[in-house]
């Protein structure tokens, strides 16, 4: 599980030992976080005090696709008031895509561009698809003679990278979580005499990371949410829906909260769970549908009224209810690959490494992109309780201390928060078209 | 159409001529909203003022039903910090039912609850259902010879009562779902890089409101949301597709909000058509379901991928985000109801009325009862665009003043919101046992 990153500078086969100059390169990647703004723009400021090595600052429009398309702009043309603002700014401000880039050709194309715009230094901030694209091009353009620093930046809200303690992401979505689920908890603890039950389904298809956190909200036994279900541990919906009963019997509501990606004990995804006939919210994977599922499961089988809640991409959107220590964490890891990469390290991501828990203190580490990239952290099994069906003590401890204080939103005078936008102007191209 | 109340003080007919003295009951009824225990507090607070008038200060345990069950509890048993905490308590701290109260049956019994209790003041705070009961209650009592006074306080997310400019608790639904909306066009515009659309679900069966208010998040052009279709103007599905077609065209994206309740030209609700063959989303009336149809509708239609939010109870319930104006003005509601109480007056609700619009300034009214339970606010045609596909400027004029201001939220050490709950002890039965 997780494990503390044991590739620090030490390994100096990965170090330059000649810093090349030229432009900088930042390409946000993957679903976006609340966090991935304020990495960039940490980043950006940090990339800025060393104009000699550092040419031109430059981002890709609309991530990985946008360096295929050889879509770049320039982060000096940006209004600098914008610039600024970019720690509270929720989504990606240069833009991401669905679009994984593994193809040869496509990575050739990204070198291709590299050195066509003497792209010396590259930052992909984002998830495990980032680091995988950002490994491979580097590995090749050093196999093209293009030197080429590589250092990634984590953000993810699915809490999945490994060799990181967390991900910068988690705890903004987790604050949000908890928060919400306790509001919901508490509005069906309100509203009804008899029997309720409230599923709320919270995105993650591998990991239960983000279900996870929505169990920091029980403080007591009177709290919701009362069930998790989260994807490492298959659910038999037989003692599921006893549990279901049981909550209702004592308290007279149960509130639910089911992973996007959490599976039958066959292993069958909740949500290719066709209940009634004709009824199928069968999809290309795991999609949305686990809450309507259990919904339409507990009004059969437990005979009530069930209520579902499905934020969708408002969790990991949620800027006005983001985490300071996780923006902050997120500006200390952009500014930390910066500064490694002036130390000319690369192949690296920067990881977040705990060094204590109470008090907590977070300090930076670096793990090898091709490592980071394919390994993958789920939920250890003791962060949930014996049963599986809530969070335990260590998932209390690992989580708190991530999601603590609160974030001042700029609000303009329609009372509404202020987020900038970039205008990502283009700048002239060099390549020859590109067909995907 | 919403008309300032005309039912003000100087209708001495429904002013009592002697004060009775004995018990007060407060009863929340509804759905749930982030202001509603605001109100009770301030009502609270204000009674204590006068324990020569107000004898005792009851609580109808989970709303109309437990006034049926005497479920009463007391408020003076209740933890005083608990008590001071309510103002920053989402939900209803008392409790509420779906229970309509409707038959003379109950109303009679009712009337027996209070005579046993010698309650003599009635405040229920809450929506249409709790006005059209109280008023009834009343009537009977007075038929019955308990002297009963009897004043409303308006507390729904829905914004569908009529002779109030806005009730209580619509304004912080209305600054949550403009600011979740806005972030959520952000994850849209930045997660991809050709044609995307998000389609959000809002709550509100039969009055827009609600979904108006999302279009607070759009500024100019580039803002989502594109496209709002409430309840009160029937959706061309041919016209609509073409819209979302020419949204992708002009951003590459689209984010459109549907309200719960929305039609399409034959009056159907969306919610209720099965577009796939054997794929029913019917229920009992408009249910949830209209983002899922627009969703596949608009994925066989318009050929792009779909994302569906439904925040559902979330969006009442989110008190971390509730606006200062609303919270204020619940409890100058809950405040002026029982000042009118101790005035003489009976049978009426406290009504918001807008001074002037620029500066905002507020004060509050008085509409009987009766007419407040019968009548329906809905969206003004001239609220929406002449296409009837987003806000008009009249619109943001009347809402916008109702979102501003910040509520802080006072954290636990774990980070997340404390909110109070209520013991909500019983006190001794007097009457015998009531059976639906």
């Amino acid at each position: 599980m997780r494990i503390s990153t044991r590739n620090g500078m030490g390994e100096r086969f990965m170090v330059k030992s000649s810093m090349p100059a030229g432009a900088v390169l930042f390409a946000q990647s993957g679903t976006p976080t609340t966090v991935a703004n304020a990495a960039l723009l940490a980043a950006l400021t940090e990339a800025k005090r060393k104009a000699k090595v550092f040419h031109r600052l430059l981002g890709a429009r609309n991530g990985l696709l946008g360096i295929l398309q050889e879509e770049l702009f320039d982060f000096a043309k940006e209004d600098p008031k914008a610039l600024e603002a970019l720690e509270i700014c929720p989504a990606l401000a240069a833009g991401s895509c669905p679009y994984p880039l593994r193809t040869e050709a496509d990575l050739a194309r990204a070198v291709e561009v590299f050195q066509a715009h003497n792209i010396r230094y590259f930052f992909p901030i984002g998830n495990r698809d980032a680091m995988n694209a950002a490994d491979r091009i580097g590995r090749l353009a050093e196999q093209k003679g293009h030197e080429l620093v590589v250092m990634g930046i984590p953000a993810t809200a699915e809490n999945n990278l490994a060799f990181t303690d967390h991900c910068p992401g988690f705890g903004s979505a987790a604050r949000y979580n908890a928060t919400t689920i306790m509001e919901a908890s508490r509005d069906t603890e309100s509203l009804y005499t008899a029997e309720a039950v409230t599923v709320q389904e919270i995105p993650g298809r591998e990991a239960g990371w983000l279900t996870a956190s929505c169990g920091l909200a029980r403080r007591n036994e009177e709290d919701g949410p009362h069930l998790l279900l989260v994807p490492e541990l298959p659910v038999n919906l037989n003692k599921f829906a006893d549990l279901v009963r049981d909550g209702l019997k004592r308290l007279g509501r149960c509130v639910v909260v089911v992973g996007e990606g959490a599976v039958d004990e066959s292993g069958r995804f909740l949500s290719e769970q066709a209940l009634e006939p004709g009824r199928d919210v069968a999809g290309p994977g795991p999609s949305e549908g686990a809450a309507e599922f259990l919904g339409h499961f507990i009004e059969r089988e437990v005979g009530v009224k069930t209520r579902r809640n499905k934020p969708g991409s408002l969790l990991r959107s949620a800027m006005h209810w983001a985490s300071r220590t996780d923006l902050d964490e997120a500006a200390k890891a952009g500014q930390m690959a910066v500064k490694h990469a002036l130390q000319g390290s690369t192949g690296f991501m920067v990881t977040l490494v705990r060094k204590s828990g109470r008090p907590y203190k977070c300090d930076t580490g670096l793990a090898k992109l091709s490592e980071a990239a394919s390994g993958e952290s789920r939920l250890p099994r003791h962060f949930m309780n014996e049963a599986g069906t809530h969070i335990a003590d260590p998932f209390r401890e690992y989580c708190l201390p991530l999601i603590k204080g609160d974030v001042t939103i700029p609000l303009g005078k329609d009372g509404l928060p202020l987020y900038p936008r970039l205008q990502r102007k283009l700048i002239p191209r060099k390549c020859g078209e590109w067909k995907r």
